[in-house]
């Protein structure tokens, strides 16, 4: 197994199924360190750096607290237009680079435009971990999804899941390629025309991904043991607040509902969501047995632990 | 008396007597630290979350500084722009504090509406410090200020107060549930429809407060030990810097000079404001034997010094 | 020589001969923390404040990056509207600073409008560093570049000076200043309405400066051993990425091209640029032997490590 020392984080598509289990190995590891709430010395003397071209709060904090749980500190700046690299300059990857890598040990980097975390570790002397790249990835999130289902499910093998949302955003490329070192079926449910996209397709039958897609949960909710959803945010399927009455913005065919879980979902199901969301999953579905998001936002911060702890080879 | 540890700081009305002196007496013995400018390592181990979903210098730096006097990690937002929070999700405060509550241990929230930091406080794990809330309750300051007329003054019992500003500011409100567990006075000064509601008058009145109002600072600065500021912002009752020529913004009810005190005040009255000020307090007044306000600015770390070592059971 | 220790960094008009090479011997001293990408914790008991009016990158991380790498703690804001200081209030600087002070035990402004630092100066009672203030002055970024020409070349008397750029900038004032106290002629090239203005000319020759001015970079190349570049941005002269095309935005007399260095720099000139750029050195320099403006940056690092460490008093 490569090292993880001094490597970047840019895309699932790069990990082996036994680097999983080794970062997963890591963050159970690291896991007393955020449940006790006693912040380490392990990374004291290292320095992270965010740049993130775009707002975030979940992947940012995250990050940003799990540098202070190691004892580190934290740079950066948390939107473009905070900085001179946001401006009329339209500086170049490249040259913000050529800068932030003297400023840190790791950069944690979001970007509107796909790609710009690889164009950035072409440059930089220290690791680059994509903080979600455009329509691009989004690996620490899944990496924080999978290891949510470890946790609470015992193992990933041989789950069967079901991924609802817009097949076209970043976390479901991560998804795909992540459970192509699984033994994991799964179901997509999107609208048609934020389906999986032809060429990415092409790529999850090539890495052979044992995948399907349906138009409504209800065709899929009663097999999946792990039911991962995001939000459909396009115009023409949500209604605007405003619109949206009693019957919500989401329409029924990408939403899990109390209801839906109860009468059709395994007892034993998890629900994971990375959050914020709309009205995909209620609020009333937050105390049942599946919810699992909330769990998922704390393993958050221990799966960005580990990965800056392997990154900065303080952890083998 | 209850212990701090764990607890919320939401608003004065929940504080008893000897809480207060508790308080106080925490701050005393944590103010070396801050003076002496050696940041100590009493909650090294410890992050502050700010979640500041409307811009503020002085009360988030004030935490912040505080929490770094603690040796303590800091993270979080300083704008809810800047964040996915504060986006078209609209995203509930629960959902937003089940995610914040797994980044530090605890957390200030600054909120454009009253009651946030309580619906906060319920779903979280971690105790909640009011940042100031609305029209609600900005309890933080007002222990400094309390704490400021204890340092400066030697006691708060017995002590007159002169309450200058918008009667319906949060300030007002944690100012009036305060003197309710002190023997102290108090004569509150605001334009007509900023003065105290009805509401709150009936409160202060259940709750023994001797208050009075009057209409202009003139007719009660005389007998006042403590002069309270804060500016006076409607339209209708301050100029604009263009307009405003050589008599200022402010009108005289609500302004405090130096030849006002000169003639009128007590010669060992102390005068608080909060800052940032219009010119409602005149700079000449900064070199007198009255003005307090930087003092109250230096006490606003030590305070929370004590607030945060309080509730993160690092001092009892 | 006065001591670094409290003093106030605003101007290099300030500076004397032996208190550049104190700087100089201080940051090399310092630099193995920086290089070796280990924080150390002399300044582990401080806090910086940094206080930018204006968004900034590089300065506002450098000086951040530089107090992580001494082991201190970083709080304040990044840009004015994200604070109370920048609203409608107009605080003076009087006010913030007589807040600022009690937050840290140092101080980085940048400012829109020249001699605020100054002005903060005058009130505080922790140093402040002058991280830019309008036309004013920039000096940590050209003691920066000092100190980049003293690694690269080994010494600073005796080398001749090309600076190309808008003449009313604040670099160029600090770097006027800066070589008062040194044996080195400086050629200027800068667009007409952006030259020297009459004032600053009076002042560089009573400074006894050896410049010189000239209307295009070709006919002082030769001879020069640091070339330090800026961008110049007038609308008159330069042109929109739109209308650049193939020949670019900045007009040939501001531009440093691979093929004018190697038709006629000197082969061990340096070339020195503070980035951002727009097209004045094109990216096909980045790898030749000329280009230093990467080592510039981290030395931007190290030289901030060496003034917090010095005004701080962790280094005499």
């Amino acid at each position: 197994m490569r090292s993880f020392a001094g490597r970047d984080i840019l895309s699932l598509k790069d990990f082996e199924r036994q680097e999983f289990f080794r970062v997963f190995e890591i963050a159970e590891q690291l896991e007393p360190i955020a449940r006790n709430r006693r912040n380490d010395d392990l990374c004291a003397d290292k320095t992270l750096v965010t740049a993130f071209y775009q707002p975030s709060t979940r992947t940012r904090l995250a990050h940003e607290s799990a540098m202070h749980r190691l004892g580190g500190h934290v740079t950066g700046f948390s939107d473009a237009k905070m900085t001179r690299a946001g401006d009329w300059y339209q500086e170049s990857i490249k040259d913000t680079v050529k800068m932030l890598e003297f400023y840190g040990d790791v950069i944690v980097m979001r970007h509107f435009q796909q790609g710009a975390p690889h164009e950035a570790a072409k440059w930089s002397s220290v690791p680059i971990i994509n903080g979600g790249d455009g329509w691009g990835e989004h690996p620490t999130q899944i990496l924080t999804d999978l290891y949510t289902v470890l946790r609470e499910k015992g193992r990933i093998d041989g789950l069967r899941w079901l991924a609802v949302g817009d097949m076209r955003m970043r976390t479901m490329h991560s998804l795909g390629y992540a459970l192509s070192q699984f033994d994991c079926p799964v179901t997509f449910v999107a609208p048609p025309d934020m389906g999986l996209k032809p060429e990415f397709k092409q790529e999850l039958t090539d890495l052979c991904v044992d995948f399907r897609e349906v138009e409504h949960v209800e065709q899929a909710i009663a097999e999946a043991d792990v039911i991962l959803v995001e939000p459909v945010v396009q115009p023409d399927y949500t209604k605007s607040r405003q619109e949206a009455g009693e019957h919500g913005m989401t329409p029924d065919n990408y939403k899990i509902t109390r209801e839906l879980l109860s009468k059709k979902a395994k007892s034993d199901a998890i629900l994971l969501h990375s959050l914020p969301r709309m009205d995909e999953i209620p609020p009333d579905v937050d105390i049942t047995r599946w919810s699992r998001y909330w769990q998922e936002a704390f393993n958050g911060v221990v799966m960005r632990m580990a990965l800056i702890a392997l990154v900065l080879g303080k952890m083998e």
